[in-house]
């Protein structure tokens, strides 16, 4: 015996901007039984789940799959694959994740170049492309919504100048797919990341990703086939290598095309979780599901508004995450503990400049409803008078209210 | 409507070297309801998870923690750590895996040494020892089970060779782990990767791994905190930092200790998935797990020999994989395909020079039992017979129930 009980975890109203609380629907598709990797039930799942990210992706792209990683390792995945030794590489910067498309982008050996602006603003995307004719960059990759700030960078003309000036466009689309539009062709995006345990709502350890020919021509002057399954006509030889074997775009797309080239041992629960979380999102409907993000949003901030605390009211507002400044004198933190130790609630922090002046409220996914609105603010409205914040007492949950009613 | 059912998997018998069946426990562990990574309830289990890592390696480590990710992606993490551009790596190959450690080695910066011998057969330690005192390299990576052929190398003499030599030794136990003797602390191996889709009969996604002080004074060479989060100590630049953000085992420490840093999103539902794996492994105990491990070996083989096959009978034989030698003139893909096709087992065929010459079985985990040993003998022989092979017919379940009696 070693001591440890079963799992039996607190069921929390989650509230973040991610992971965020998951459909049942999904959860019991994980306890589907394991099927091996290359059994044709199996492969046929993983031929699915591509044809439902190519339409959440809204893309024609051939490729579009998962990478068997958390978030950051599609972003890492797509990025070293591209990024060779001394490329030139431009990232603007409106918050953390900016910061980790650099680093990520560094350790490829990528030759930055950055651009930032402050917390909690955006770019004008004219104030980009000029960068972009400026610098000269291989590739321009940038992040879609900054969930540290709350905020989401318009990309409809920085695609297409991109394009025009034949730079790559790597977009960090982690926090917006399947809660706002990411159109890849439509704003011509060369590749773009997405997370599984934000918007779409399945738990971290996926990280879908899709990308187009441009980007497929250049995997393939780096291809490379594995020793220990490579074939006589497969070159073994490159001149420069992807850095990685585990997120080798170019031996991924063998696993995932036709040729079926053994590489990882794909995921399986985690690809079962995949394939019924987009399966629900499609079901939903695209444009369905990314109103209900505004609706509830709409429904949160007219709370938060009422309750006299102020937000990220702003018109490149994310719309699936909430910044709300933390009256002065309150411990933010300790209004956290309160939310989650009599509540059940997780709201989140921020980081870096932020850190301690805003709490962040996620509407994602799943999590995403009206019961879970109304509950967070009522418990937000409670918490803060516990701790002795001046705000407007019983209007919250009637401006929340008025918001749904509204819509009916 | 996009016109997808459901998940609806067939139901299989897999006696493959994984992914292997899964613990219904284990299964019903995914379902549970997703928790934020910084919940107090969900760091626990963390904890919990590292602590039964410790046990299952047989370790002091402190760092005892999956990375997220399949099994070579816990290697990659290990060796791109590990390894600067420039620095001496001696791999010894056995088989398929070993060329993947060459691989990762490689895109690692590595100056790549290899010593090998015939798929089938394994090192005299010694010859290994010999080699390091030759070539005197930082690290010495190797594979514990070698899946590609069915065998195992003793790595007892080489991990305290390694010690007194000063060199870093990396061993990937992913077939071995919680199926046979893996003992990282007594045979002073430096890293140890282990594969949960193996004989922890956890689905793939998750790589546990080990690594002591030796291995963590190197990283602190090469520490990098990521500028989002940065705070004013912290140093942003080092000499030759990892080339890897999501595998960076100095960043996944701070996240994995109690500094808690921000990193990645934990896999919330591997995570669970992990926890039960590593729970029911320690409720049955180590020692009668590998005797049961050993226990089936001894059924499955002794059926394979009554039937009149030949399999890899040798001293060095991985304990959870048997290579059973296709007879002359039976097209052993046919084979495979009607076991699934009919009966719902799957069984592997192999890489390389073995490919078409054997087919592999695996006894790992949960799979590893006697209704799963007799279902895949009868099946065998019977599609065996329906190829027209020449096998003793109605002896191998007689010989493998023998074994079963014999041992009540």
């Amino acid at each position: 015996m070693n001591g440890f009980d079963e799992i039996s975890a607190p069921l929390r109203t989650i509230m973040t901007p991610g992971p965020v609380e998951v459909d049942p629907r999904v959860l019991r598709a994980m306890s589907t039984p394991i099927l091996g990797q290359f059994d044709p039930a199996f492969t046929q799942m993983m031929n699915e789940t591509m044809d439902m990210l190519r339409q959440v992706f809204q893309t024609k792209n051939q490729w579009a799959f998962p990478i068997d990683g958390t978030s950051r390792a599609g972003i890492e995945a797509v990025m070293c694959s591209v990024i060779e030794p001394g490329d030139k590489v431009l990232i603007p910067i409106f918050g953390r994740f900016g910061h980790l498309l650099t680093e990520i982008a560094e350790r490829s050996g990528a030759e930055i170049y950055t651009i930032e602006c402050e917390w909690g603003k955006v770019f004008d995307q004219q104030e980009i492309i000029d960068e972009v004719k400026k610098v000269q960059p291989k590739v321009l990759a940038i992040v879609h919504g900054e969930t540290s700030t709350g905020c989401m960078q318009p990309l409809d003309k920085i695609g297409p100048a991109c394009r025009e000036l034949d730079v790559l466009s790597i977009v960090d689309a982690v926090a917006t797919l399947g809660g706002t539009e990411v159109k890849v062709d439509e704003w011509q995006l060369d590749a773009v990341i997405g997370g599984s345990q934000k918007c779409l709502s399945v738990p971290s350890g996926m990280a879908p990703i899709t990308y187009n020919e441009r980007v497929e021509r250049l995997l393939f002057t780096r291809k490379k086939v594995e020793r220990g399954v490579a074939q006589a006509h497969d070159q073994v030889k490159v001149n420069h290598p992807i850095r990685s074997n585990y997120f080798d775009l170019s031996q991924l797309q063998d696993y995932w095309g036709p040729r079926r080239l053994n590489h990882h041992t794909e995921a399986t629960s985690m690809l079962y979780a995949l394939r019924e979380g987009l399966r629900i999102v499609l079901q939903e409907g695209l444009k369905e599901r990314f109103e209900r993000h505004r609706l509830h949003e709409k429904s949160l901030t007219a709370g938060i508004q009422a309750m006299g605390l102020q937000y990220n009211d702003v018109l490149w507002k994310l719309p699936m995450v909430t910044c709300i400044t933390i009256p002065a004198g309150i411990d933010g933190d300790s209004v956290r503990k309160m939310l989650l130790e009599q509540f059940g609630i997780e709201i989140a922090s921020s980081f870096g400049p932020l850190h301690g002046k805003i709490w962040r409220i996620g509407t994602m996914g799943y999590s995403c409803r009206k019961e879970n609105v109304l509950f967070v603010l009522s418990a937000l409205e409670a918490v803060l008078i516990r701790h002795g914040a001046s705000i407007q007492i019983g209007h919250a949950l009637q401006a929340a209210l008025n918001v749904y009613e509204a819509y009916v």
